[in-house]
């Protein structure tokens, strides 16, 4: 197997995407892995490995570009370098931390979708009180989403958890704004009908209050209100961690007690971060595309790539094709 | 200026709805307030005074009846009969810590819209680091919203902020996927157009992960995504705290920080509450109808009704009334 990363993609690239990959390669003694981006910068980080390729490249897609469009002008720029290793066959998957609408826009235009699948969905898994976490999708590929939509990422995410996450019977839930049926907007009701009769294990709407106690396995929803989830969780998060150490400074008395409760506090900093369980996944292509978090270190580079590895050995873009193809045969009966 | 508030609605009623109104008629010596409920409870738990009468019914909408048909059913609800005070007159604003959704059904229905305002809106202030909190608006009145429902409540949310809480120039915010113009799904993008050339301060998109940091003063979006975000906000902080409070159970060494930090960890909770703010405004009714959080205690019922006070005294609906005239007028020209 042999997985393709953009090099240059990330607040911390290429350090930390080159150890992340030395690391992979340990791991995986079958994995072949691609380098794409400026040969020296990453040699810099590396001596010679057999297990790993160097594609150099000068060109970059900085986080400032305008998506679409640098795809489409900076044609060797080391993130579309990458995802045309995958289309030319030379690569199963591929992986950047990089420009996250260029990356969508390059699994698009040159990775392409799977037959079947209108939209690729964009789907990070998010941390939960029990540590399994949940999957949501779509979180921005798709800012206008139809019920169809949902109704493949529903398809999507419960292959995912099934094959990769090993959970059985992943419970599907749908985003909206009360529990009960006929509860939301339009695009939610009729959302609502169609994953009654989807061959997944719709347990109904669920609420956003209730995301972080694991009320579902599966979370889908259009791609605003999916981003507006993640964002608000991140910042309730990152607000109440900066109010929180705020107050562990207001004294004698709580600098004591922060330093009494430290391995506990960053425990419960460690319990929300979610890059132990990978990249998002943008599903719905035809082969595996990861993005990484920007802030990525070696280690959440590294769980990127097991992810990749898992899908791929997985067969879940396989399995995501053939029950499209399922689906659209029953529609036809 | 006479307030009439449904005495049977909340988790702690008629109790702590009696003991608000009565620390409010304290504090305002022009205030008298019709409670409305069942008179033998109401009296439990105060005497006969010169500023509160009481209207008397047995019926009740609870959490759990479908609220346009418990409106239209049980016609001497307490909440029914509490909008019909300000329908008739006899009432300048209404407040009710009851079932949401039959107080916006009752808002709508008897109560009725300003003319010219298309969708009313749940409008509640929401906490930021510094204290002053922001106004998201809609947070579910109307989940599916039309780009001129948002610039109505961009309007709406500017004179409340304006004239009750005397904001100089509120900053309107578009809640949106990324602050750049041209982001998000068709509704954002066709509102910012309109908001561009509104009679506000519009400051562009604000993202998710900001507005507790108090990015805007005002933000807009449809009901959907308001109620998203408020009810991921809540969840979010709510998780945080019940595993703070695990972790700091966890060995003796935390249990001793957690008795040094007492304090402050509790002011961590209290800057997050935000009934001090009163309730949540429903905007673009003919007269003030707020809606109390259900958890209400007698100070979060005396915030409320201050909050209806100062809404009538500095004439927001006249205010409401005419900018939305002009806007029409202007629309003509």
């Amino acid at each position: 197997m042999r997985i393709a990363i953009d090099a240059m993609g990330g607040d911390h690239a290429p350090k930390e995407i080159v150890l992340g990959a030395l690391k992979a390669v340990e791991e995986f003694p079958n994995l072949q892995i691609t380098l794409v981006g400026k040969e020296s910068e990453i040699q810099n980080y590396m001596d010679k490995h057999p297990s790993i390729s160097i594609l150099h490249t000068d060109e970059v897609i900085t986080g400032e570009d305008e998506p679409v469009r640098a795809v489409r002008k900076k044609k060797n720029a080391s993130l579309v370098l990458m995802a045309n290793e995958v289309k030319e066959g030379r690569a199963d998957a591929c992986i950047s931390a990089g420009n996250t609408g260029a990356l969508m826009s390059a699994g698009l235009f040159v990775v392409g979708r799977i037959k079947g699948i209108d939209r690729p969905a964009l789907s990070p898994t998010l941390p939960t009180v029990d540590g399994k976490g949940f999957l949501l999708l779509d979180v921005g590929a798709n800012a206008d989403a139809k019920p169809q939509h949902l109704l493949q990422y529903a398809i999507m995410g419960s292959i995912y958890m099934e094959k990769v996450r090993q959970f059985e019977k992943p419970r599907v839930g749908l985003l909206n704004i009360g529990t009960e049926e006929g509860k939301g907007n339009e695009l939610a009701r009729k959302t609502y009908e169609l994953l009654e009769d989807a061959p997944v294990h719709f347990i109904g709407n669920v609420e956003a209050r209730d995301l972080l106690n694991g009320v579902a396995d599966v979370v889908v929803t259009d791609g605003f209100s999916g981003n507006l989830t993640l964002k608000t969780i991140e910042g309730t998060a990152m607000t109440l961690f900066s109010m929180m150490k705020k107050q562990f400074m207001a004294n004698t008395k709580t600098k004591i007690a922060a330093v009494l409760a430290k391995n506990e506090l960053k425990g419960l900093k460690n319990q929300l971060d979610y890059s132990e369980y990978g990249g998002a996944g943008l599903f719905g292509l035809q082969a595996p595309v990861i993005k990484a978090h920007g802030s990525s270190n070696s280690q959440a580079v590294f769980s990127a790539i097991k992810q990749a590895v898992e899908i791929v050995e997985n067969e879940v873009i396989e399995t995501i094709s053939s029950e499209v193809r399922n689906l659209e045969e029953n529609k036809g009966e």
